[in-house]
């Protein structure tokens, strides 16, 4: 499916009711009590592993990848020189490698790969570029452990999916190879916190009702040192000359949805292979669904089959 | 080891420091701050898979085994005719199959059975005898579904080991086969709320530092209907005559400490075949550091050759 024709849901308005709302719904009203800090965010957003549904016939393993501590998701029919590095999404400062470990493992099992589920280093302990030195770590210790590049893939939600376009945009830098796929997951990439679905789909999403997380996330990660329009940072400022071919999902009930046509235009516009699809009525990284909704796991098919062309 | 030759390192006083006590000083620290309700209780408990390491060689599966949810851990050699029901601690109030999942495999590879960690019912929206219900629920439909009871074996930890206790209990009183073992890890059992270890090891103790908090998960699973006497509810006034092989072990440093010492006692001297193993310095439920540390990971094997003889 092209960018063009998946375009014309961005504003149909319809938003489905599903356990990831509800999740959202119910983080949202925490959130407003403003009783959380960083320790308790943590906290409530490892529960994002609870829509997702554990998924069959998958062993895992912890291990450091590159120094990197993270999970292995092993599906028992996985070729194992096909590997998906996947990055988790919490604004560079919550989530882990355990709340979207399902997730990642769904996603292996329909591309008949493993996945390095990576705990790299969170803000605002460890702000930009930690994250993408992580990535680029864990790629190029897979490199050196034998695999070939183009069965590397990056993967990733959220903030993760803006890690998984930073590395391979970093590689390039250092004249690296470069993954042969990269996915992006609900994209959150407009680090200057702007743009017309942030304001026109707030009430529709349950999660990024305004810029205030955001903000929040921005300055622990990027503080004052690195402009808003990094292109390591904002990926939305990267020349995507030379991409790996980029499949980009995106709820159409999200905020951050223009994240995700904008980095489709802007690759597009540098001649890479973009897949774009917005599934209706979906709140932020709705893959998060899969095992629980026959729509999401048609989707998680699709991204599997798409990692194998 | 018999509960005699082991009983002599009650009075030692040693506290081992290990990533279990750090998760539950941190806990502790946020609990006193006063903040936290119900709803974010759960989700802190939820972080208590974290000091248990993923074991490899171990797939999963959601279901629903008598009309309770839960999951499925499968070790890949398994035999399937050998089933644990892994009973999650967490006060009968929070906890989860997905905070226990992680030690209930360790338990099952190291038995070669497949475990079923059930998310029973929790209080206080559900009270006793619900959560002895589920269990029942479980073991039956088992039955029902062709597993020889000798080869099931109720495992628990903490509240869960109440639980573990109290279903063998509740079916011989419907006259029903028992399981061939039992197994009770730091066992949460004196709903009375009293005992001499309770206030003798409040200093080593990470998690459970006075009367305070079980007061509170007491009065939300029993409220003021069930006797704290409740042989069901409390098992240190049951009777164990007939009562399975049982297979008791607690941490040395543990406030709890009397519960599995005063349980071993009460089984014994109603001719139980008991096992009572006290791990010096180590914290309630410390087989939650499974893959992390030798000395429990040899322990979790002893308790799997147990669980086969």
């Amino acid at each position: 499916m092209s960018a063009e024709t998946t375009r014309t849901t961005i504003a149909d308005g319809t938003v489905r009711d599903t356990p990831l709302r509800d999740l959202y719904q119910d983080w949202s009203a925490l959130i407003a009590t403003g009783k959380l800090d960083m320790r308790l965010f943590r906290s409530l957003f490892d529960e994002w592993h609870k829509p997702t549904v554990e998924p069959e016939g998958v062993t895992y393993k912890e291990e450091s990848v590159g120094g990197v501590p993270g999970i292995w998701a092993l599906p028992v029919d996985a070729d194992p020189a096909r590997v998906l590095i996947f990055l988790h999404g919490g604004g560079f400062a919550v989530g882990s490698a355990a709340s979207h470990r399902k997730l990642a493992a769904h996603l292996a099992k329909a591309a008949r790969a493993r996945a390095f589920v990576a705990d790299y280093r969170l803000a605002p302990e460890h702000q930009h570029p930690a994250q993408v030195d992580d990535g680029i770590a864990i790629f190029s210790a897979l490199l050196a452990a034998g695999v070939d590049a183009r069965n590397i893939s990056t993967v990733g939600d959220s903030a993760g999916a803006n890690l998984a376009l930073a590395v391979p945009l970093a590689l390039r830098e250092r004249g690296l190879p470069l993954p042969g796929h990269v996915v992006a997951l609900s994209p959150w990439l407009d680090m200057e916190n702007q743009g017309g679905t942030l304001f026109t789909h707030t009430a529709g999403d349950a999660l990024n009702k305004g810029p205030e997380l955001m903000e929040m996330m921005i300055q622990g990660v990027l503080g004052d040192h690195t402009s808003r329009r990094h292109p390591l940072a904002n990926p939305l400022y990267a020349d995507f000359a030379g991409f790996p071919p980029l499949y980009i999902d995106v709820g159409g009930a999200e905020s951050l949805l223009d994240h995700a046509t904008r980095l489709a235009d802007r690759a597009q516009e540098a001649g890479v292979d973009v897949t774009l699809e917005i599934a209706e009525g979906q709140q932020h990284v709705y893959p998060l669904l899969a095992g629980r909704d026959d729509e999401v796991d048609a989707e998680i098919a699709r991204i599997g089959t798409w990692l194998n062309t």
